[in-house]
């Protein structure tokens, strides 16, 4: 282990990344934020060579979407479920009381009907219950995630932004569309001057029969992930995904080919945040100073 | 009351807002998100004609914030909490019977030490603690906000971005960059083409104490709004305003001038979804033939 500062040091001494109270919850300087706005162009303008509809989706979501999606099943430990105050005078007065004792305030909210969303693609296929056009349909998602790991390493934050490329049809061009986007993905953060790799994948399903998920998941190769160094050459890290999810969201959603068959779905999700992070270990704090080749495609 | 179909029916319609299970959350298609990234860019030029720090800050925020800048006293029915589960094995098999069920499986969870962000400028206070530069310091900061009011009101949403311009440091300085932005601001949106009007206004403070509050701010002309007719004339809606503060944040978080006062702040505040709802209330549902004065500020 070396005992010089961190890539987080160094990225909160530069003001690139501003901490709170909260591991894994930072603000963004304008350096960063360039970067996104730079990788979101990049992946607009490959997206829109093909026909694909595209949203912003909001942080929040119905929180019924995860019951539905299986998330709260296969990741509850990753959660945000919202709650809110719907008290009175009195109970407000009580609530302020307690919260100025230093007391567990949070007693006195109840559940509301909304999450945090903890992947961009989710929230869009409760808008698609129904029957899909001939040939199925692309879909160009955008948004803030959260997910519950608190951690200093920089590259996992509770709240960080996906961009993903969803397609909603028939199970053999899900595939393809997986397919394809695993390689235009990998070609655009190489491009970007990135050390990628693509590989096998699962995800941290949670428990014991999550273990079993885990494996299926990579025995059928449904997901893939390309990774790149961020914090350790050893362990590199995720920076954007590739995954097939069959029937997963069509059965639950009611989402139906125009064959009339239960749709597949697919998404390639760029992890903004990360591929951030990991263009700034790549090529230093200073993207003034970046390669030219990458400061082109970001900043054309 | 007219029979026709409201402007949330023509927006959605019109795909250019896509609903959820829940009131006042939504999709935004790619119409809408360039006119936000419109306003953005206007905002940004506009903001870098004075030295400022820009930040963006992430939807979800320590939640010891909620408490010190007064949030949870004055409006406990905006919050959003977060929860989440960190039970084991048995645990999450028995929330997933009780989810099975239709029962609430919420009481599983328990809070967490995030809450969403209820207004964008919040965050940064906690961040400043310490002494500020002689002159005090600017700051832009973006990003998402939470408040608990569903509506079928499109311009009412729970999930909207605010773009604040926020000034911290003395208190004549304070009111000077409040009193320039809300002309500025105006400015701006008149040149897009906006019937607007600043008047003076009151935030909605909870409760029986929260009328003393809002009648103070109002005599004391703390608080500005920019308004213009969204759903109607005669009750025309907020889509930006302007805010003194005193030492409502410097001195819970600490924050010092440089000739050792607690520091005053305040900020102007753009309400990016309501603005770009304005737009397309005023100018119609098609960018492309909006007049070519308002296209040429969003999209030069």
């Amino acid at each position: 282990m070396s005992d010089g500062p961190t890539f987080r040091d160094e990225l909160v001494a530069a003001g690139v990344l501003v901490p709170t109270a909260c591991d894994g919850i930072y603000g963004r300087s304008s350096v960063y934020e360039d970067i996104v706005a730079g990788l979101e162009g990049l992946v607009n303008a490959t997206a829109a060579s093909e026909e694909s509809a595209s949203y912003q989706f909001p942080p929040v979501m119905p929180r019924s979407v995860l019951e539905q999606s299986g998330y709260l099943s296969s990741f509850p430990d990753m959660i945000g479920s919202v709650s809110i105050f719907r008290g009175d005078n009195a109970d407000h007065k009580r609530l302020i009381e307690v919260a100025q004792s230093g007391g567990e305030w949070t007693s006195f909210l109840e559940a509301a009907d909304v999450s945090l969303c903890p992947a961009v693609c989710h929230p869009l296929y409760p808008t698609l219950r129904g029957t899909l056009p001939e040939g199925g349909r692309r879909y160009d998602v955008s948004g803030w995630c959260f997910r519950r790991e608190p951690s200093l390493d920089p590259a996992r934050m509770q709240s960080f932004r996906q961009h993903d490329l969803v397609y909603v049809g028939d199970a053999e061009r899900a595939r393809q569309h997986r397919d394809r986007w695993l390689q235009l993905g990998a070609d655009i953060l190489g491009s970007l001057g990135l050390v990628v790799e693509t590989v096998v994948a699962n995800d941290p399903f949670f428990g014991r029969v999550g273990r079993i998920l885990a494996e299926n998941q990579r025995s059928e190769t449904l997901k893939y992930e390309i990774v790149t160094p961020i914090n350790s050459e050893e362990n590199p890290t995720a920076i954007a995904s590739a995954n097939c999810h069959l029937d997963h969201f069509g059965e639950p959603f009611g989402i139906v080919t125009a064959a009339g068959e239960v749709a597949h779905s697919c998404c390639f999700g760029f992890g903004l945040d990360r591929i951030t992070l990991a263009l700034l270990r790549a090529h230093g704090l200073s993207p003034a100073d970046w390669p030219a080749a990458a400061r082109d495609r970001l900043w054309p």
